[in-house]
């Protein structure tokens, strides 16, 4: 059963690892711009690595969520695929957001883009599993049905 | 199995979407009142808007996180009841926090309440769970069979 | 099945009363420093307990992923040890950092070195997992075949 979701753990650990990274850049700005706990704010520079940390940990509860969920109603394969995408799109936010506010954007558009990609196929599996369970109905093996004649 | 957790599955892309769209209304409150990133400061209009959404980005993990485990340890009817009453109290919260800083207050107590009841619950099913697993005993089944005599 | 998680679970809701914990502490804060939302600035004794509940909160969702997947991928007994260790350091990190800022930092390296055994654990696990689903080998039964003779 493990091997369902083995890959969905991998990214998983993956993700900590990085937003781990990313405490660890703000820890040195913190003492690179001289800026003391528990005060967050300070030169433009301090504030983007910080800002940056902020919006990845805000974000990383909806990612794990959602890429669980994904990979456990749709497929594991795909749901690891965004995974990795995602975190990807996330090391090139903070990175493009450390050097300029402007350098964050289009990082920050594709992540968000691979989470609806996410939200989206979660919503599929999810639909599926609800329509066999209640309906008695499975809408994805009959189109599979349908596209392999 | 899938059964067993599937309407957790859809609660939680319910509570993905909602934080999706708080994310959504402080971007458009950043271009309303011309608070570019990373400043997080500016009129108290903008700062009750940035302010809602991080407070529901914190609470989202604890909500998820003891949604679930009260979903399998006790009841997933009953989480996904909780659980859809806590995504309403939610958005009637950053709603009400948009407009004033009183608004927030009557559904951010709703919200807290229904909380404590999803943990009250959880606390119920693992410790009865413990009860089975390390004592042999199903405190739970006891009771219902008391009930129903 | 749920025997194999149940302390996991148990572990994930004292986490959850923890926070919940974290967050009184902030309220009483706020009325005692006369801080009203949406304001999050003011004295230092108010910003450091805002701020260690914001560093518990960032790490929560890291904790309680890491948690899982070291439960399941390596062992639900040193997962849950290691979570205990670390909330406890947890709770003495936010006494530490609510008394001064130099008060956070013993607790605060006790609880990264904590995530970072679970890192460590969750990945053995999970690799061993993956080599079994694609090579078919298992190094961690090979390993504890050499050490018991």
């Amino acid at each position: 059963m493990l091997d369902q979701v083995v890959n969905l753990a991998a990214v998983t650990i993956l993700g900590v690892l990085e937003q781990a990274y990313f405490s660890l850049k703000v820890i040195y700005a913190r003492r690179k711009y001289s800026v003391s706990p528990p005060s967050t704010t300070g030169p433009p520079e301090f504030e983007r690595v910080f800002r940056a940390q902020v919006n990845c940990s805000e974000y990383f509860p909806l990612f794990i969520v959602i890429l669980w969920v994904t990979g456990v109603f749709f497929s594991q394969a795909a749901a690891s695929f965004c995974g990795l995408l995602y975190l990807w799109a996330r090391f090139m936010y903070f990175r493009g957001y450390s050097e300029s506010a402007h350098g964050r954007l289009a990082p920050l558009y594709l992540s968000g883009k691979v989470l609806w990609v996410l939200i989206g196929l979660s919503a599929l599996g999810v639909l599926n599993s609800m329509g066999q369970v209640y309906l008695r109905l499975d809408a994805l093996q009959y189109l599979s049905g349908i596209l392999t004649g």
